[in-house]
């Protein structure tokens, strides 16, 4: 369970009573039943709850009713719908850490959360920039792991993200974009495309335009892309920014490697990333989340709509599956 | 008349067969008679010539059937169709002078010309890197002028455009933003907006997170944008990019200043920019073409669409009538 004070509460209820999500995995819901209670109000929708963990007893998940592990934490009354607080970025950052702590156990094959607010856990003394390293550090993960952002099919995966863009060129290398393919082509993968197709992003305007406008294509992207591609990574590329993504957006790819986060998000965003949803990849365990924000807008109104979290819950199921059938092999 | 060996032929006959383009305008085709009616012959259309120039004679131009400036200077036979040559670039490029010129002799108020091919003007010896520093040079014009990407009533300029992305952050700067709004703003009234609505993009990923990722919208773009608010100008950002085009696509704004090249381009050509228009602005004469290429693959077989010439046309008559009233009044 996300923010309270944003549309999460009822999303989680709207997610958990559709039929299709408990027949797809065996679900844990880690928060307060209250919160869960008040989500049921307001999304008018019934979550079913079979049995019941709370703090220190053994979770054990099985097929059939979603279980709750009810962490007895937060009661709704001291949450106002809207507003960012400590108490309720508390709430969602010990629930995180709590499921985080479950799949480092073991204990869950993925994890899908409903929105954080940052605001909200800044105000709870949350000392990561982004939930990806909080992800990795309470996982004790230390290998390449990245955000990706899917929408209809689409994925896109970068190479540099929350960095001055005065910094991205510095930033780029060979090694880094290779670990970045390898990364993207393992998680598509593990998301059921066999062997997926990986367009990648130039640096500059024309994509260099031969080296007139920038060298990086030239020095770096390109034996990128040829190291990739002797790895049997179905890689293409570099391809003008400006044109990358209505390559992969008529189907030509499943994925799209960029090289700075601007380059992804203009495009992601214009075709309607709110519907899409989130993966942390690379770690033990894949976590997804919608990608829209907590909407304290139209928070507690009963108006949100849960097609985005249905399709990150979807996403961690079949994504789990894989990644468990991967740990018995391995 | 652009590159001979594209659909630019075509497109021409197309465009002077519609009855509302001899309307808008008094008509002046700078090229050779024999590829237009090689173009009339594709495009199964009849264009309509008055008058014909040759060269040496004063060009006077009247309402009514277009007249045509004949330069004789390309045989059709030598031109293979979907193939850039020394003779097609030439062509262009002279047709583009002799337009050029003119406008400096003040025959004529705007230029529209059909796609142009790069590597054709490469191999005419073209010394210049775009089309605005030719007019410029030939227009003996050295104040500030620059690229303007309209579609569908939304426009984009942006303060740097082809050099590498390393460079951009150290090319940024309050005057040439500033200058850029201005020049936008100019644009976009002499095109019949009353008061433009201009946003502001920033530079880097969430417009610098309030200087965690970068410190350029602090320490140049606001100010910038409160420069050209001091002057008048409805400008207001910096938004990060990724949003911006979102806000300006439902209708919030006319125009978008993107920072770099890609930033406006990866979401105008996803936008659909392909049925879009470039103007070349600032310059003493209003010089438009629609956006796409030369299409060689379709050259020759009569499919090409004229709606991006009709409208770069049109924008170029009112335009061009806008800057003509101004030099009366000056």
């Amino acid at each position: 369970m996300g923010d309270p004070a944003g549309v999460s509460p009822e999303l989680t209820a709207k997610l958990l009573a559709m039929p299709a999500v408990q027949e797809a995995a065996s679900i844990l819901v880690v928060g307060d039943r209250r919160i869960l209670e008040a989500g049921e109000r307001i999304a008018k929708a019934r979550a079913p709850i079979g049995e019941v963990f709370h703090r220190g007893q053994t979770v054990r998940l099985a097929p059939g009713k979603p279980a709750l592990l009810d962490l007895e934490s937060l009661d709704p009354t001291q949450i106002a719908p809207g507003k960012a607080s400590a108490a309720g970025g508390r709430f969602a950052m010990e629930n995180f850490r709590a499921a985080l702590t479950l799949a480092r156990e073991g204990a869950v094959d993925a994890i899908c959360f409903t929105p954080f607010n940052k605001a909200a856990l800044k105000l709870a003394g949350n000392p990561y920039n982004d939930e990806l390293h909080f992800a990795a550090d309470v996982l004790q993960y230390g290998g390449p792991c990245s955000e990706f952002n899917i929408l209809d099919g689409l994925w896109n995966a970068r190479v540099t993200s929350h960095v001055p863009l005065s910094r991205v060129a510095g930033l780029l290398s060979v090694g880094a974009i290779v670990d970045a393919l390898v990364l993207t082509d393992a998680c598509v993968r593990q998301a059921g495309v066999a062997r997926p197709r990986i367009a990648v992003a130039g640096l500059n305007p024309h994509a260099g335009d031969g080296g007139n406008f920038g060298r990086e294509e030239i020095d770096v992207i390109e034996p990128a892309v040829a190291g990739a591609r002797a790895r049997q990574i179905h890689a293409d590329g570099p391809f003008p920014a400006d044109t990358v993504f209505v390559r992969a957006q008529r189907g030509d790819y499943d994925a799209v490697l960029t090289m700075y986060h601007d380059q992804g998000q203009i495009a992601m965003k214009l075709l309607g990333f709110e519907r899409g949803v989130t993966l942390l990849g690379g770690l033990p365990v894949p976590i997804l989340t919608p990608a829209h924000g907590t909407a304290y807008d139209i928070a507690g109104k009963g108006k949100a709509d849960a097609t985005a979290t249905h399709r990150a819950f979807m996403h961690a199921s079949a994504m789990g599956r894989a990644k468990a059938k991967e740990n018995e092999a391995a």
